[in-house]
């Protein structure tokens, strides 16, 4: 059994893809987060339909999280 | 009577497939959940009307998911 | 007075109908569920819209469901 | 002052009106509720735009009510 | 300082316009109302687009209110 | 550090712009306001995309705003 | 690991892009936010697909926010 949080921690430092409920995707390392699963990434590539922008660091708000994908 | 959390529990490392609220739906090994139905996956492939994902690894919020089917 | 949750509980073993927000139904016997109207299901049969499916075995989050019908 | 839930207290086994989110309405007989306003009906007759439907006991979860009129 | 609540009180018995988010108001006397903001009201006519009812007494789900007017 | 609470205290009694979530906004003097940011309004002036309204006072259901700019 | 919360904390008086859910976007300096993602910015003009505004001093509530990128 892997809790959910317990694999957010093992992905720290690592990179992931963050689907949002806007279906927007965000690429990046995620350096952090917290128990609503609000979070923090570095070094984020952001894409929807048709647009790509490098934002840097990134606070996402959990609540608009779809799933999460570690690379 | 069976709680939908202990039918969780015995889903763990079967093969379920998650349908969430965007009509996608998530095809894998159940490896992990906690209370609010975030969910750890394996081995996911993922269905969005008109593409097929490999995904691996994926954590789900719960608040996107509408129902999970053991397979 | 019948509190919901004690009809659910009368309702266990027994077919029901539910409506999900997404219009979608499923048909089945209820076989459990939590204070938050989450619900286990055997022998479901879903529709939605054009489709019709043997699902077996589900669980529902209960923030999607709009109605129960005990058939 | 009448408090919401003493008026659905008032209102029990007489016939009432439902206003759901997705503007289906439910009619029939209040036969219990509890504190989330989830609410038992009976001898219910549903419309959603142009079908309708009897129903007989519906279970509604509270969080889908827009409006309750006693009949 | 007014406090919401506070303004709800002092609106008991007298007529308000209630704004509910699928865009129907309703107009009526304000005869009660919890700390959730539901409320019941009197005499009650509902518009919505194109429609005009005359409703007598409603309880509506606090959930629904977007702005109260008392008039 | 202004906490938002603060700043809200800071404009009690000044005229406030209120952008809810359906694109309509409410112009007119913050009297009131709660923890949940329900709020009071006074010599409100409404508009929706093409309609503007007198109003005169008004209470908001915090769940619905998107921004407040004092003005 | 960096908490969200910690990461606002660094980035109060800086500039930062706050990205709504309604695809609004703010830009200017964070001078405050509270636990519920409340924020106080300053400064800020807004960016709605078409139309861009001064805003000056905003608070957005929460509950509206998708990600915050420090500029």
């Amino acid at each position: 059994m892997i809790m959910p949080m317990k694999l957010l921690e093992e992905s720290l430092n690592r990179k992931v893809v963050l689907l949002l409920k806007d279906n927007r995707t965000l690429e990046g390392v995620l350096t952090g987060y917290d128990e609503y699963m609000n979070m923090v990434m570095d070094d984020v590539e952001e894409n929807s339909d048709t647009v790509t922008k490098k934002l840097g660091v990134v606070v996402v708000r959990g609540s608009n999280v779809v799933r999460i994908v570690p690379a």
